[in-house]
C-alpha cells in the first residue's frame, strides 16, 4: 500500500536555534517548536532532544504515519552524505551523520542540504521561482551563500559542496579583504552583513561628507544601520549600497557566463533596503554582462522571508525524497 | 517498427571549413568530406551544398534509413532554437535556422549546439569524461570556450547561451585587456592563442632575459612558437606558460565554487605543451581554491584531439536526440 502522506518535517538547523516544523503540501507550517542548538555538546544529545521536541508536533499531525520525510537545512550540510561536515559554528566537530541519526530515531527518510540550497528549493516549490528551471538564490546574511538550480535541479557538484558563490574572488591580489575561508578578496567579504559594515567604515573614513552614520561608533555600525540611514536619504549610506550592489552585479555577470539563469533571487536582511540595493545590483550587472545576456535576467527579492522561510526551504527537500 | 539505426551524422561547422562525418556508436568516423564554409553567401546555398556533399557518404552507409540523426557543432549554435545566432565569423548574418533547414532537406532529426558544448558531449560519450557526471571542458583556441556538464547534462541555461567561461572577468578595471566581446579583462584575452601571443610580447618587453623568442618578429609570435621554445627549455617561454596557467587555475578555482566538478578537461593546441601548461594550471588552482575543494579536481587533457574530434563531438549530440 502506498498512501500519499500529507506532511513533511522541515528543520532549520542554525548556530543558535534549531526550528522543527510540520509542513503541508501548500507550504503552510502547521506546527513548530525549537531547541537551542548550542546547549547540546554531543550530536546524540541533540538528536534525542530534537525527537522529544518533535513528538507533540507529530502527534498533532496524526502520528508519524502521516509524515513522508524530513528535510534538514544546516550549515555545511552535505546532500550526498547526509552529514554536517566540519561546520565552524556548531558545537559538534568533524563529520556528523545527522540524517541517519534522525532517520534511525524517527523511522522516516531524512535528507539534508545546506541552508542556501534549502532556500533555493523553497523558492522553486513555494516562492518566486515557481515554474523556473534555471535560477540562482543568493543569501545575504552573516555570510554570502548560494543555491544554484540548473535544468530544474539543485547543483550539488561532484562532492556535494557546489554553490559557494560567496567565495568567488572579486578582488585579486594583496588588496583583497581577508575572508573567513582563509583566502582574500571573496565576494562574501564585501557583500555579507559584516562586509557592508566594513565598507561603511572604509567609506566614512575616506570622505568628510556629512552622514547620519557618523553619529554611531564606527566599530559598531551594522548593515541594518546602513539600511536605515539609506532609507532616510543619507548619501553616504546610499554610496555604501551602490558599492555593495556593484560588487554583487559584477559577480552575477560572471555567474551568467556560467549558467545563464532566468533570475537571481536575493534573500536576507540586506534586501529589505529594496531598490536602494537592488537597483545598483541590476545596473552593475547590465553594465558588465556579455552583450548577448544584457537585459535578460530578472533580479528578484525572495518571497519567503517570514520567520519560517528556512523551515519551509528544508521541508521542500523532504518532498523531493523518492517514496520507498 | 523501431529499428535501431546504426549511424549519426556529425557536422563540424567552422569559420573556414565544414566537415561532415558518418559516425557509428563506437565513435569511429567511417566516412567524411568537407565544403568551404565561406564560399556560400547564403545559408540556403550552404545547406544545398552540404546535402550534395553528404549524399555519397550516406549512400556508403546504406542510405538515409541507417542514419538516426544529425548533430551540428557551430559557433553561436543555440541548442534550444537549433539556430546559429549572430555568429561574427560566418558569412550569414542574424539568426539562421540551420537545424530545421538540414532536417527538412534530409528528413532526419537535427540538433545543434556550439563547438565547446559539442566537445564536452564528445568527452562524455567517447573521451576522458566517460562515467563522469560533473566536469568542465575548456577549449583553448583562437578564443576560450567551455562546455559544462552538471548531473550528466550539458548546461545550456535559460536562453541556450550558458557556458561562456572565456568571458568571466579576470582583471577588473582599466588594466584589463580589451576583449572581442566589447568588454575588458576576460579570461579569453589572456588564455586564448592570441592572448598567449600577447603575453609573450608583454613579457619579452618587460625583461632583458635571453630567449629563443627574441629571434622572432614580436608581432608575429604565435602560441605555437611559445610551445616550441618552452619545449626546448626556454625560461621566458616557460614564464609565459606559468602566467597563462595561473590565470586559468585561478579561474577554475572560481568555477569550482560554482559547480564543483570532478574534472577540468582542456582541449586545443595549447595543451600540446603538456606539463608546461597543465602543472601551472593545477598549482594555481590548488593555491586559490577554497580549502574544502583542495586537491579534489582532476586536470586532464582531452583524448579527442584528432582531426575528427569536432565531428565526433557533434555526432554525440545526434545520439542524444530522443527517437521519434
Amino acid at each position: 500500500m502506498n498512501e500519499v502522506k500529507p506532511y513533511v518535517i522541515g528543520v532549520d538547523l542554525g548556530g543558535t536555534n534549531t526550528v522543527f516544523g510540520i509542513v503541508n503540501q501548500r507550504g503552510d507550517v502547521l506546527y513548530d517548536d525549537s531547541i537551542r542548538t548550542q546547549e547540546f555538546s554531543t550530536a546524540e544529545a541533540f538528536v534525542e532532544a530534537g525527537v522529544v521536541c518533535l513528538k507533540p508536533l507529530i502527534e498533532k499531525a496524526g502520528g508519524i504515519d502521516q509524515i513522508k520525510a524530513m528535510g534538514i537545512g544546516a550549515p555545511n550540510g552535505n546532500y550526498y552524505t547526509g552529514s554536517i561536515e566540519y561546520a565552524p559554528n556548531l558545537p559538534w566537530k568533524g563529520i556528523v551523520p545527522l540524517s541517519k541519526m534522525f532517520s534511525d530515531a524517527l523511522g522516516i527518510p531524512v535528507a539534508m542540504t545546506n541552508d542556501a540550497n534549502a532556500a533555493a528549493l523553497g523558492e522553486m516549490i513555494y516562492g518566486v521561482a515557481r515554474g523556473m528551471k534555471n535560477f540562482i538564490v543568493i543569501t545575504l546574511g552573516t555570510g554570502v551563500g548560494s543555491g544554484i538550480v540548473i535544468n530544474g535541479q539543485l547543483v550539488y557538484g561532484h562532492d556535494g559542496f557546489a554553490g559557494e558563490l560567496g567565495h568567488v574572488t572579486m578582488v585579486r591580489g594583496a588588496e583583497g579583504r581577508q575572508c573567513g575561508c582563509g583566502r582574500t578578496g571573496c565576494l562574501e567579504t564585501y557583500c555579507s552583513a559584516t562586509g557592508v559594515a566594513r565598507s561603511a567604515r572604509e567609506i566614512l573614513a575616506k570622505t568628510t561628507k556629512p552622514s547620519l552614520l557618523r553619529e554611531l561608533d564606527p566599530e559598531k555600525i551594522t548593515s541594518l544601520d546602513v539600511s536605515i540611514a539609506a532609507g532616510k536619504g543619507d548619501e553616504v549610506a546610499k554610496e555604501i549600497f551602490e558599492f555593495t550592489g556593484k560588487m554583487l552585479g559584477e559577480a552575477c555577470a560572471d555567474f551568467t557566463a556560467f549558467s545563464s539563469p532566468e533570475a537571481y533571487i536575493f534573500f536576507g536582511g540586506l534586501t529589505k533596503a529594496g531598490d536602494l540595493i537592488m537597483k545598483p545590483i541590476e545596473e552593475a550587472y547590465n553594465n558588465h554582462v556579455m552583450p548577448i545576456f544584457k537585459g535578460k535576467a530578472k533580479f528578484l527579492v525572495s518571497g519567503l522571508m517570514s520567520s519560517n522561510a528556512a523551515v519551509l526551504g528544508a521541508s521542500a527537500l523532504g518532498w523531493d525524497i523518492p517514496e520507498e
